[in-house]
């Protein structure tokens, strides 16, 4: 009899579902034989990395056959300045995906519960589920995170609470209102991790100042990343800002070498090109503008977004609509996954991209 | 009254005590205002990486923008064919050690036990440890692993086995009749995981070969690294080899991303460059003859080693030598976190940074 190692596995691991990342240009190009398609499925920076932080990562290859500072001394010191908070409430991961990791395996055991909303990033429960963890999932408000909703499922169980603002992919944003009234809702051993991949985007004056509440909130924990503003998602690099006590744990929980050289490196030139993030700002509220006028006039619902993204309601199957998008070397993000079997996310791409996109789109829904 | 935080967290996450990396070479010289300190304390690559690899990465930092291809698909390839085995018997990881804590992640549980030798590499334990697992440590026959009673330790509640091939610190080896002797003995429900990450160094006709053995024994899992030979310690990259249904399991339970592009494209290029494998594994059979040679002169003990480093017995505190060796410009790793109080690890380097530890050595020992 041969042995099943499948069943051998723990069960929250081998019932996992592996999650679906958007389709890489060459694996389209390779399928259809076409050239010049454009992704515009993952949230990435249209407008590519800053030079300086490219320029910064070659010199670093120069050293990559010797271990990385794991401390991330260097890249520690030019975050906690930029942030004005201290370098020990820092931890720094393998993309925020390893944050969140790192905090699951830190403060979640098996049977405990943490709560996230309806449409919350995939990512989140995935990580809730391999860690052994109790999903509780709350129904959205108008694909917005009903904050009373999550109040009220807070139970004895609970150890950790997601609010991921703006939510991906919906791109609709939890108020500073609406999070003061949750953290002062709900007992402080019950941790709140605020997920602002998209946090650089965001001009709106009721839109949280979380580093601000944290000196009052301790059980407040923020991941940011810097695949979105920053565009250097190859390269894999994400951060907490926390307590420091929080930010120890973190710290012993993470591999020894868990973030590479070059990330470092990049990310702190990155951190000092301000001007390049300014630019990217700049092209995304264009970009925003310009898709949000063109679905106005294809008479297309979309939800109002934050984000370097939106998401389109294509009022039929999102799939179909995908699939004839590829065809035209065009790849975007149905959100079938997340249940919105009518939905599409769309990136904010450069003037050309977009206009390429809504192109595409008219002829594929035959307007 | 303060919440406490660390109280909070998972205990055997706050218990932990994190691994302790070789110095840098840049906060030697920070701390003593001196310039050219050399490392021999982290077992990387003297001779750089490959140039062909460097190029490879170059190039791949134009795309920094866009996410890595979550199931390396290129690296997989190439890798799966030079090693004659199929693609889906394959799982990369952010380095070895996260291939390491994906294969805990899957196969251990609160409770679990895990085998392993005294003096194995101590990333092994820490990661058991943290996930929960009980630790299992069986004392060492001549600094080797006690094979017979690593079998004698195996219980009802062993699901994890590790043997460290050479082993690092020590750089001792277990032979394919022992590894024969362990793999009949066990039941096939525990994993035997092999950590070959000096694997490319050796060249003994009883060092056992393991791709041959997992045709035998699907329980076996083989993990190696791009930090050592291939000189890519900087990047981050290791992978496990693994019957297809394990390599599933381990594939569910990693992070979508948990490789960047810029390792993955530069071992890509890195395998198909054996040419430079050749050179490391001269310069490394070279320099341990010098190093072998300059000990004997000098009276000195030290264990015959398969690795790219060798181990001394200083016969007095190793600290204090290793102190006063800093003093020198010379990092080496006194062993002192295996209870190897007199013992100093040191990586194989170059003609002429082995001619500098050694004229170091001897005037640090008054010889």
């Amino acid at each position: 009899m041969v042995f099943d190692y499948k069943l051998l596995a723990n069960n929250y691991i081998s019932s996992l579902t592996p999650y679906q990342p958007g389709k890489p240009i060459e694996e389209l190009e390779r399928e259809l034989g076409i050239t010049s398609a454009i992704k515009l499925a993952s949230n990435e920076n249209a407008l590519g990395p800053s030079p300086k932080a490219m320029l910064a990562a070659q010199n670093a290859l120069l050293k990559s056959h010797f271990y990385p500072d794991g401390g991330c001394f260097l890249l520690k010191q030019t975050l906690a300045q930029f942030l004005n908070v201290a370098t020990h409430q820092l931890t720094i991961g393998n993309g925020s995906e390893n944050i969140l990791e790192i905090i699951m395996k830190s403060y979640l055991s098996d049977g405990d519960a943490a709560v996230i909303s309806q449409y919350a990033f995939l990512t989140i429960p995935l990580l809730i589920k391999s860690h052994g963890g109790e999903l509780i999932k709350v129904s959205a408000l108008n694909y917005s995170h009903d904050i009373p909703g999550m109040i009220a499922a807070v139970t004895e169980k609970t150890r950790l609470i997601f609010i991921v603002n703006p939510n991906n992919p919906t791109g609709t944003y939890t108020t500073d209102h609406d999070l003061k009234l949750l953290l002062e809702s709900i007992p402080s051993n019950v941790l709140v991790v605020l997920d602002e991949a998209y946090h650089e985007y965001i001009k709106k004056s009721d839109y949280p100042d979380t580093l601000k509440l944290m000196k009052t909130y301790p059980n407040l924990l923020i991941t940011r990343t810097f695949s979105k503003v920053y565009g250097l998602a190859a390269l894999r690099l994400g951060y907490a800002i926390s307590s420091p006590d929080i930010a120890d744990i973190l710290n012993r929980a993470r591999l020894p070498f868990n973030v590479n050289s070059i990330a470092a490196i990049a990310a702190e030139a990155a951190i000092l090109d301000q001007d390049h993030v300014k630019r990217t700002v700049i092209m995304n509220n264009e970009g925003m503008k310009q898709l949000e006028e063109g679905l106005n006039k294809l008479q297309m619902d979309y939800i109002p977004s934050l984000g370097n993204f939106i998401t389109i309601d294509v009022k039929t199957n999102a799939n179909e609509v995908y699939q004839k998008l590829l065809h035209q070397g065009v790849i975007v993000r149905p959100l079938i996954p997340y249940e919105m079997m009518t939905h599409l996310r769309v990136t904010i791409g450069t003037t050309d991209q977009n206009e390429r996109f809504l192109k595409s789109l008219k002829l594929v829904m035959g307007k």
